[in-house]
């Protein structure tokens, strides 16, 4: 593994219309679930809204089916990915750097539309977030696979709202099997630790993906 | 354990504004990330348009840590959660019954905002789905608590846009440990199963919550 500067793996969308679009649609995402816990009298204006634009988006974008089809082509780890993809208004998102020690690091802040037990994120949340994050460490390292195996361990509620750091790390190298670690932290006291045993895809990966 | 009738765990939002409100949402999520995957013309029109929503939402809704500070005084799994929340734009979602044999039992599509490899489930977004099936299964066994640790293993790919089942139990309780395994099946076949260690609440619960 060559030892690199930082480098950002998940950067911003290139695009400021895109940029600009997603950042305000998890704006409406966010929003929208503060209104619908007041029963907020705008709902019937935004549906009405979002339908129209759903509609104007829907003409103009390829299939979903279309887009699976074309990246086949492409990178595995897109920037459209649910958790660090800034391309995607699902993801929080985590921006996740690599590091020259040869791990990666991230930070996130979580969000209502994330909320499990009251002013707590959501543990599948967590869970989630660790996952992509050790996906990264291995893209970082230059060994990707799929995962296999993922070990969560919870040492403490994670509040809602708190700028969060994620790191992680690829261990080792066993045969095909992949071994790395990740920890979600809070003012450097880990909230949830993560172990996952990913399988190296057949082929030698040449490089770290997702940029 | 009371033996019950199949009932519905995660209902629809009960406000038909709300529900239109937040189906739309999801479908400008899925369609941006369609738009952005192939550079799309309207994306500049669309980020004006969901500005403009999320500042009139945003004027009319309380702010995220007052819908927090209410929510002591409400049921812990709210229909807010970002898996089954009907009324979270964030939730796939997963619909969720409870099951007279004490599992429970949900159905869920995943999409291009769900993507990890092309054209198959992220991994991550597998074990947000499984760790919240597992609490409900508690809630509908009577006993919830807080995830003290998850373990998953993925046994093959799991694909976007099929039809998939996700089935929940609590095995036994230990003292205040909650024992609950789950998995996530295609036609029948496990792609993806899980076994939770949860810390039971110290005051006992008196009923399934979620409704």
């Amino acid at each position: 593994m060559s030892l690199r500067q930082s480098e950002v793996i998940a950067p911003c969308p290139s695009d400021p219309a895109s940029q600009r679009a997603v950042a305000a649609a998890r704006r409406v995402v966010e929003t929208l679930v503060r209104h619908t816990f007041s029963s907020g009298s705008e709902l019937a204006s935004a549906a009405a809204t979002l339908e129209q634009l759903a509609d104007r988006l829907e003409l103009s974008s390829p299939t979903a089916q279309a887009v699976v089809d074309g990246l086949e082509r492409r990178e595995r780890y897109s920037r459209h990915d649910p958790v660090s993809g800034a391309h995607n208004p699902f993801a929080p998102p985590v921006e996740v750097v690599g590091r020259s020690d040869g791990s990666v690091a991230g930070s996130v802040r979580f969000g209502l539309p994330h909320q499990g037990p009251p002013g707590l994120v959501h543990g599948g949340v967590l869970a989630m977030v660790l996952d992509h994050v050790l996906a990264l460490a291995n893209s970082w390292a230059g060994t990707i696979g799929m995962t296999g195996g993922l070990e969560l361990r919870y040492l403490r509620p994670t509040p809602l709202f708190a700028d969060l750091q994620v790191t992680a790390r690829q261990e080792r190298l066993e045969g095909r099997k992949i071994l790395t670690s990740g920890e979600i932290t809070l003012d450097g006291e880990p909230c949830v630790t993560a172990s996952g045993l990913f399988v190296a895809f057949p082929a030698p990966t040449p490089a770290p993906t997702g940029r």
